[in-house]
């Protein structure tokens, strides 16, 4: 059987289920960590698995230029090369190619571009990029796309989405069904709803195991991304998992949940993991800042990763300000611990069908403190 | 009791024991992974728990800098403030004074210095060095004493080495006993076998609950370095332990023990780690070269530690090559394994009385390898 997914509950719009993939099964909502280059960056697999995540994330742009799609596939694929024994989703890199790489030419076909890394050529189109993410071994393969620009007219948008439709067509005729796995869609068009409309009636007319809905957290603003999601999730199967692509914060997530989206991932918490700063239960955190430096309280009480488990905020604080690796590892670790605590909360919550008031109860710890950098 | 040393077995010179102190027992001889800022490079505390490492260092130079010996102590002490829960060993300063601080100025009571993290003037004595480590709360603290610059002529090292022991008689002085703590001096004296012995006897005379070799490992070759143990450790006591400060690669371990040394720190694993070289079983390699690009075989296949069981030289390798921080977590924590099965080796074949034969394979099996970078 293809990769699936099946409801468990619902409250309101938000849905709880299970991903059924050739790696095992997966809760949603989910949310997937970062492993760009093959690795979550700052985390051993085995501390991934211990915070409770199943599913990451690959970055076909990245694994493409290095080490090569061909070579991880002679070392026995993704899983193995980073062991990660939990099911992946690739994306396209459709993303990558526009924000990293260099003297980029689209045409019909596919975009030309040169590697960031060392300038060489490289081209991808719906095609190759659907045999990379086989050769990768993905469970879950994304359908090539073009990157919008932000801003855009509606006219550039609606030209971008369409192109966009007619490449998803042909990643769905280049992909090899297998059991277990799956081909994504990517719902373009912006923040207009009817070309988001136009886009959803031309995934499904081809037909996906999963939705994405991307183009979205690009600038747009909170706001505008909960409208559009607003008014693209009621068009999508409700049978089929939905996945909002590069979001985002923990009050990003639980909008977007409540909106009926099942999968997410971003870099933020390995990110700012590395920039010093903690998502808690009572907001975030700048560890740079002096105010830290002799506080023996834990990051998070509520937090069972090693980060809050063995150390105080004064110590995490003494990493940053001695550039010690140990900073950002922990401080990633527990970013990620974090987003995972999350995710089973909203997951029981739906179950139990007291989601808004675990989202009231969320809203209120994170209120007092988004703190910035003081130095 | 004071803390103090039990022999369990001779094999030659060369001896096993357990050290006895006041977090709890360590077997030797034993390697003590170096924590410079309350940290070992690269690994948590529990990875290097996971190791088999018991005891670990701490410097006295790098914390009264950053965050501070009273803030330490404020927190709870060094064992607290980086969660480890078996001894520490401090030294005392003296060493990294003269290889980091700026603008040193030194007198018969001690040294004044440039911090080098922000120039700040700071000045260490025998009485501040101790006060220092028991604000840490070491469980060994180390005399301050001078390290000699290398080459210097004999009479500068003669010179060097008096003042050294002027300050060990000020130190034990300063020192205030407490349950399974303890002081050890340090016999230095360079080269020079006379030198040597007087150190040793003005320790000795001292008395201290373990003597340190000091000033070797500066550059002065291995073939010196060996024949200087030679004309140390005989006059050392037979009961108190005996710790060769900095010390050193595999090989210059594996000499060591040979003649007498039970205790060993060094930043090679860690610096190594950090720099793409791994000691294994069969010699050293250097993961940044290309031929491990596409080698599915494990780093050592001997080495039970994540780098070597859950993946292969190619997925270090390409770790490096995209600098990413998992490499040198990877291949920190394995050669902080191997220097751990290395020792805990050492110990057994002293134990069964097979010393020799064990050293005879531990060489043969190093000298096929020495891997330089070649790019």
């Amino acid at each position: 059987m293809t990769l699936h997914w099946t409801p468990l509950a619902h409250d309101g719009a938000a849905r709880a289920g299970v991903l059924h993939t050739a790696h095992g099964t997966v809760e949603t909502p989910v949310f997937m960590p970062v492993g760009t280059a093959g690795t979550v960056k700052a985390m051993t697999a085995d501390a991934v698995r211990a915070t409770g995540a199943r599913m990451v994330l690959g970055n076909t742009y990245h694994l493409m230029l290095r080490p090569g799609a061909e070579r991880v596939a002679r070392l026995g694929g993704l899983h193995r090369f980073m062991d990660w024994r939990g099911p992946i989703l690739t994306d396209s890199g459709g993303f990558q190619v526009m924000s990293l790489a260099g003297l980029r030419t689209m045409d019909e076909e596919g975009v030309t571009f040169r590697s960031h890394v060392d300038g060489a050529k490289h081209r991808l189109t719906p095609e190759r990029s659907v045999e990379i993410q086989r050769l990768l071994g993905a469970d879950v393969t994304m359908c090539f796309d073009e990157c919008t620009p932000f801003p855009a007219t509606e006219e550039q948008v609606a030209t971008s989405m369409r192109l966009s439709m007619r490449w998803a067509k042909r990643s769905r005729a280049a992909y090899e069904a297998r059991e277990g796995h799956g081909l994504f869609g990517i719902v373009q068009g912006g923040v207009h709803p009817a070309l988001r409309a136009e886009s959803v009636a031309a995934l499904t007319e081809i037909g996906f195991e999963g939705y994405a809905v991307g183009g979205l957290a690009v600038g747009e603003g909170q706001a505008a991304m909960f409208a559009t999601l607003d008014c693209t999730t009621p068009l999508l199967p409700q049978e089929a998992p939905r996945y909002l692509m590069g979001v985002g914060t923990p009050a990003d997530i639980l909008g977007a949940v409540r909106r009926g989206i099942d999968m997410f991932d971003c870099v933020i918490p390995t990110r700012s993991g590395r920039t010093a700063r903690a998502y808690t239960s009572r907001g975030m955190l700048n560890l740079r800042n002096a105010r830290h430096a002799e506080d023996p309280s834990p990051l998070d009480p509520a937090c069972g990763c090693p980060a809050c488990t063995r150390h105080s905020r004064a110590y995490l604080h003494h990493l940053i300000k001695a550039e010690e690796m140990l900073g950002p590892m922990l401080l990633t670790w527990h970013n990620i611990q974090y987003y995972q605590d999350l995710m089973r909360g909203l997951r029981i919550a739906i179950c139990e069908g007291r989601l808004d008031e675990h989202a009231a109860a969320l809203e209120a710890g994170w209120a007092p403190l988004r703190e910035e950098n003081d130095g």
